[in-house]
């Protein structure tokens, strides 16, 4: 008996830019802690890698909620300005995270949809496309294209609708606690990175799907995800039948060694 | 019926240093991602994160077993002297951690017995005294009295012994997995701090017999860890009678009232 269901569309990806694609959370959080310290603010630095990855307003609010003072709008802005200094101060250190590049590639390639949403301003996050060896015109959603940053869902469901995809049959990728809850209020699932520092637990409790080392065992593990090949070839080489995706990263070469004298050279969906 | 038992004697204390007392784990994470980006080694920092608190040996070893690159014993040197004047440029930004003052001074008060078992070198470790108001004759093992680092479990077994207590009444305090494991290795009970930034789920993991977000948290919460005030006081003011412990720290504190016109004031064991 055939059964009649309405099938899920193939996943798109939304990623968190900081500790999920380029190495930057702890420039980040010395450079905040430097910032909050030239203003008389001493916070233990793990309580400020605690909070990286909110909105900065969200971020220092609670920050300041811990240590019980007050900032004015001004404090805030030069507290923001003391903190882009510090970190550019530190950027020379900064690389792409190990596999971005090749994650990113693999699903170009793939015909996966995806693109960058940060709650980070478009000043400090653009020069990251170079690390990544990405184009000026790379779908990309920085905090200052929407109204509330994470753990809000707005830069979600906007780089949703950058792609012209429905958050919930989208995968948000990130390091931090704030991405994995920003992806539950955007309806999406959660994808966590242990390269931003937090711990394992702390991200399977925020509701992470399944947690990754880095993009690079993200990308070894694509088919935990629901993603396949669009458009597998069969290539034939000496007697073997080769089912080769369309992707050019390699990671997903699949050999199926069979006794063939002459296999038709075909393209199918799988 | 009297049960006859032996009593275990009160707990004396064996505390890390980075990330335990005082602020320095992401500094010191910051120096080692430029030493080793010196030399072309380029390791993603939450790495170098989870592997601080070794000795520097086995610390260095497992980084390189993880790039597949050796390294020999000139390199290594190289490495460490590097690291050293990476962390001394930072070094301006590292302060005692919230309630380590606090927390010393109480078990000093308190006369329970405590030392310092770090996996640095004395020339880095040394300076951390006066961060922490602490005397130059204050009992600190270093990395270079001892054969092996953390997790091996001699630092806290040296500590341990210029005390001239038993390993196994004792707890250690650390931040990090290295620790606890060391603890365990040394027969004693670990004590985890949230302070050096690792996920209190991986700190329960390895064996942590309570977290606390840092000292000031372990302070307030001293009870849990059987500290019993050694000499507590009765003082009568205005009708109310205050059992006070001899410490001078004021978090311990217990005001019984009664309508006592004229209590005894006497000191007693409790």
């Amino acid at each position: 008996m055939a059964v009649s269901y309405v099938e899920s569309p193939s996943p798109s990806f939304l990623f968190d830019l900081d500790g999920t694609l380029i190495d930057s959370v702890y420039q980040h959080v010395i450079a905040w802690r430097a910032a909050l310290s030239a203003i008389g603010i001493d916070l233990s630095v793990w309580r400020i890698h605690r909070r990286i990855g909110m909105s900065g307003g969200l971020f220092v609010s609670a920050l300041l909620r811990e240590t019980g003072r007050t900032l004015s709008k001004d404090d805030i802005d030069r507290l923001q300005l003391a903190h882009a200094e510090q970190y550019r101060a530190q950027v020379d250190g900064v690389t792409a995270l190990p596999g971005a590049r090749e994650l990113l590639g693999f699903l170009t390639d793939a015909d996966v949809p995806w693109a960058i949403a940060t709650s980070g301003y478009a000043a400090t996050a653009r020069p990251a496309l170079g690390l990544l060896g990405l184009a000026e015109d790379t779908p990309m959603v920085t905090r200052d294209l929407v109204r509330h940053a994470k753990p809000d869902p707005d830069l979600f469901l906007a780089a949703a609708a950058v792609l012209g995809v429905e958050a919930r049959h989208a995968f948000v990728v990130g390091d931090s606690v704030w991405d994995l809850l920003a992806a539950r209020r955007a309806g999406a699932l959660g994808v966590g990175l242990l390269s931003g520092g937090y711990g394992r637990e702390e991200l399977e409790r925020a509701g992470a799907y399944r947690v990754y080392a880095d993009p690079a065992e993200m990308l070894a593990r694509i088919d935990e995800l629901g993603v396949r090949p669009l458009r597998p070839m069969i290539l034939v080489t000496q007697g073997e039948v080769r089912h080769r995706t369309a992707c050019s990263g390699g990671f997903r070469q699949h050999f199926v060694r069979e006794s063939f004298a002459a296999a038709p050279l075909r393209a199918s969906r799988d």
